[in-house]
């Protein structure tokens, strides 16, 4: 048996976490879920029926992981060799941005798709503020630096570039130098050309099927 | 000088980071932020002069982390004889309550706030699914279990344990056996009540002034 058992369907946040999976280079097996008919293993490993969902089978445990950035920092966690960690001097950085964009990007993309708009005497206490003081934010964050930890690619580039890239392709993100520079930088690993290539094959297969 | 300088105002959600600090037995330096007025030293830090923001002056360099959670868990990182940390068999339930915690359950909280409704053919694709779906969730996260990783209490439960305490006393977050018996557990011990003490009473003070 593989180290993770990985259920997923190609046309969801599992993308994220293929991707992590293969750049941390760990040994998985994917059961892939149909929307329509769900796996009654993923029921017992997951009563919500969410993907993407991780198994982990450690020693004479399994571990349940779930929620997309959860799952990439577990990854890197449980396959330390594969230098996906921060180091002591990248930790704030590190673990700053991976919540920034669990929490406030995703409100406020969410808040954009759903077509929720925060009054602007409530930005304050709104938590993400508005959608465009995300953007600016996260857009300073990025700036002047490759990756999250600065030079250096590290797990969290995995969950934060998810989002730029996604909501790149989307139209969730607004198109701006600092946020097309760093998904460029991302698509050319072989990690996420890996990860991607399998989940377009299993995207084009359904579509033919 | 300490290890941290902790910028905070009392009525924030520095009062989460205040309560990590004091369960860590962290060394650190308080500087109080009003809202009309903020101090020069929090934008030098931080320039969208956000609170909380914790600085770490860690030996050349100071390290900057914003966002609650990644407080929170930084301070458990920085601090590890504090066995605040989640062991190997811990870490899937640590970081899949602390990611969900920070997102879905911060997301379903402020659109309860804010009067916004997922409508029911967009819940599989809004992340948090809707309000009562993420309060179901969190709510069988919680159930037969005394902390986020069982039966030991560990920095998850600092940040988890606030969502679910706040959320409690305003009303955000249901009144349930499983929520209301988790507070209580966490309401009794002596880093909680540190830390509570000291943001009552400089809110007494500020309400005197």
């Amino acid at each position: 048996m593989a180290d993770f058992t990985f259920f997923t369907n190609p046309m969801s946040r599992g993308q994220i976490a293929r991707w992590a999976l293969h750049e941390a280079g760990a040994d998985y097996d994917t059961v892939l879920v149909d929307w329509a008919n769900k796996p009654e293993s993923l029921f017992k490993a997951n009563p919500l029926g969410k993907v993407p969902t991780l198994v982990h089978h450690h020693g004479d445990h399994d571990h349940v992981v779930t929620e997309a950035a959860a799952i990439c920092h577990y990854i890197a966690e449980t396959n330390p060799d594969a230098g996906l960690l921060p180091g002591a001097h990248e930790k704030a950085d590190y673990f700053r941005y991976l919540f920034f964009a669990a929490g406030p990007v995703e409100q406020a993309v969410l808040s954009k798709a759903m077509g929720w708009e925060v009054p602007a005497e409530r930005a304050m206490t709104s938590g993400f503020g508005t959608y465009d003081m995300a953007m600016d934010t996260l857009d300073k964050m990025l700036t002047g630096r490759n990756f999250v930890c600065g030079d250096r690619f590290t797990m969290a580039d995995v969950y934060v570039g998810s989002q730029v890239d996604w909501g790149l392709q989307f139209g969730s993100i607004p198109e701006r130098g600092t946020f097309t520079a760093y998904a460029e930088r991302l698509r050319s690993r072989d990690g996420y050309k890996e990860a991607k290539a399998i989940d377009m094959a299993l995207i084009a297969e359904a579509q033919n099927a």
